[in-house]
């Protein structure tokens, strides 16, 4: 950092995933005019990478029923990436049927997640996800991969490199090239993103690498400085922070991408995002969700919003 | 990080200030046994540096007005210590009377700030600093130093590595060797930190550096973690997050000790206090202070805490 020892990247690509991985772990379900209203206030905002949505069974995951609409909807701009999430060859065929050129599926590392998950074993998505990878590139959609509990499992635990390892290479081997590792419970800690990160790089060198931390327990923004050491410079984030952990009541989702987009501002990193639209954004979404969303920004405002009086002594 | 490369220490010293930091901008007081009774939690729980309270006007800032007593009910452990903030002649007094034996003066490394918040330049301040140090010094009284908006002034933006340096020369003067910067308002970002505490420490090798963040927009354990990259071990943090922003309203107090604890557990750093205990003094302050504190931890639980059931897809 500061140009001795520590290296940090020029700029960063950050991935806008609150209308997805947001609003599915939220009671309050937007209209799809809502969405589209959102999505498009990122494209205007300079969002070069939105997660719109997926195509899950709408009886499991209502929030993500209107997928197919929100989709449709889209103005796409110009080098703009807009994904869904797909589970299996079904959502598959939806998203094609709608013009989605960029899926991504997620394998857990974590075998007892997996299981619970999605109550199949890893194997068995190792074996789905080669026909799924077939079946997207026969039809021109480009497929990503997502290792969730890439960074500790919330029944199992710490997860190994070794763990994660083997599902990257199963995505490798179909031709996945872009692989997002996924800290879906918050448990990650920067030593351990540092290390995860570097070894995923040395042993993976063609694959582009994605990190999604949540902010659980507060390290969300410090897993994000210990990935870019590492040399990782895609980040997701949801915007006002949106969203939580099934696991904890109360507990904040994503990291938010105000937070994010102001941290990489301060520090001088490029993301090539209007940070006061995000967060002219982020306060309607608030408006909409109709309780406080977790974004520390959103609540404190820009460092650059300075104060005119000052009441009491602090330090 | 991760033995490649990134500085990381084995140890870090955790100082509590939520006595004072944290309930000097709730509106809810708490009664002086309510304080005893954290304050012992955090002993057994093995915090070794606790900022008890300050002597300032009671009138101004009355959830300190009890700090004598508080501080008179201590069960001082070997080696703790116990240190209090004095603004004045007057306050030291005070301290002196109850047989403080650490002080802290804070000078703020912005002119404006220091002109709204004392109604005095930093100048005026320096002639006080150099009558305190040896009134302090002759009555056995440890003075430290607190240099308050040293990342960031909420009136003047940012703050040069001139201006701190500056402060930090005056308390060097005096004697003395333990100084703290404090992100008062909570604008401080990885980059600036590191550079910031590279700078000081070159500049002051005989300086005993610690560092004071809020949480106000994210950023406070990325902070740390530079910090500590950059070769500083002694963190302040408030039990619960407790506290706020005099600026912003909802916006969060200090970094969280739980969240720090935790952190610094899961990168194998020792801080030789018990997270448990700290957890559950966290919980007690909350039920004592009334709404929910920006903790993480707090509400999210270890990442040991492992569970038993899964409902939804996630990722």
């Amino acid at each position: 950092m500061g140009g001795r020892n520590v290296h940090l990247p020029e700029s960063v690509v950050v991935c806008e995933v609150g209308l997805r991985d947001g609003l599915q772990n939220e009671k309050t379900q937007l209209r799809t005019e809502q969405k589209s209203e959102l999505l498009e206030m990122f494209q205007e905002a300079g969002v070069r990478i939105v997660e719109v949505g997926s195509f899950v069974n709408p009886k499991a995951v209502p929030q993500m029923a209107d997928t197919e609409d929100v989709f449709r909807r889209i103005r796409p701009r110009e080098s703009a990436e807009y994904r869904v999430l797909v589970l299996n060859a079904k959502g598959l065929d939806r998203a094609v049927a709608c013009g989605v050129r960029k899926a991504k599926f997620t394998i857990s590392a974590s075998r007892t997640h997996q299981m619970k998950n999605a109550n199949r074993p890893p194997e068995a998505l190792f074996e789905q996800l080669g026909e799924l990878a077939s079946s997207a590139a026969a039809r021109n959609v480009v497929l990503s991969g997502a290792i969730s509990t890439a960074f500790g499992c919330p029944f199992e635990g710490e997860i190994s490199p070794e763990k994660v390892a083997g599902v990257a290479r199963e995505f490798e081997k179909v031709g996945v090239r872009e692989i997002s590792l996924s800290d879906t419970t918050g448990m990650a800690n920067p030593r351990q993103v540092y290390a995860m990160c570097l070894e995923m790089r040395e042993r993976f060198p063609g694959v582009v690498w994605n990190l999604h931390f949540h902010n659980t327990r507060g390290m969300g923004l410090a897993n994000v400085l210990a990935g870019m050491q590492a040399g990782v410079t895609r980040f997701d984030a949801s915007l006002g922070g949106l969203g939580g952990c099934p696991f904890a009541p109360g507990a904040t989702g994503n990291i938010a991408t105000e937070d994010l987009l102001h941290m990489c501002a301060e520090m001088g990193i490029e993301t090539g995002i209007d940070l006061d639209r995000m967060i002219a954004a982020a306060r309607l979404l608030q408006e909409w969700i109709g309780h406080d969303l977790p974004g520390a920004v959103l609540k404190a405002g820009k460092n650059s919003d300075l104060h005119r009086t000052c009441e009491k002594n602090e330090n």
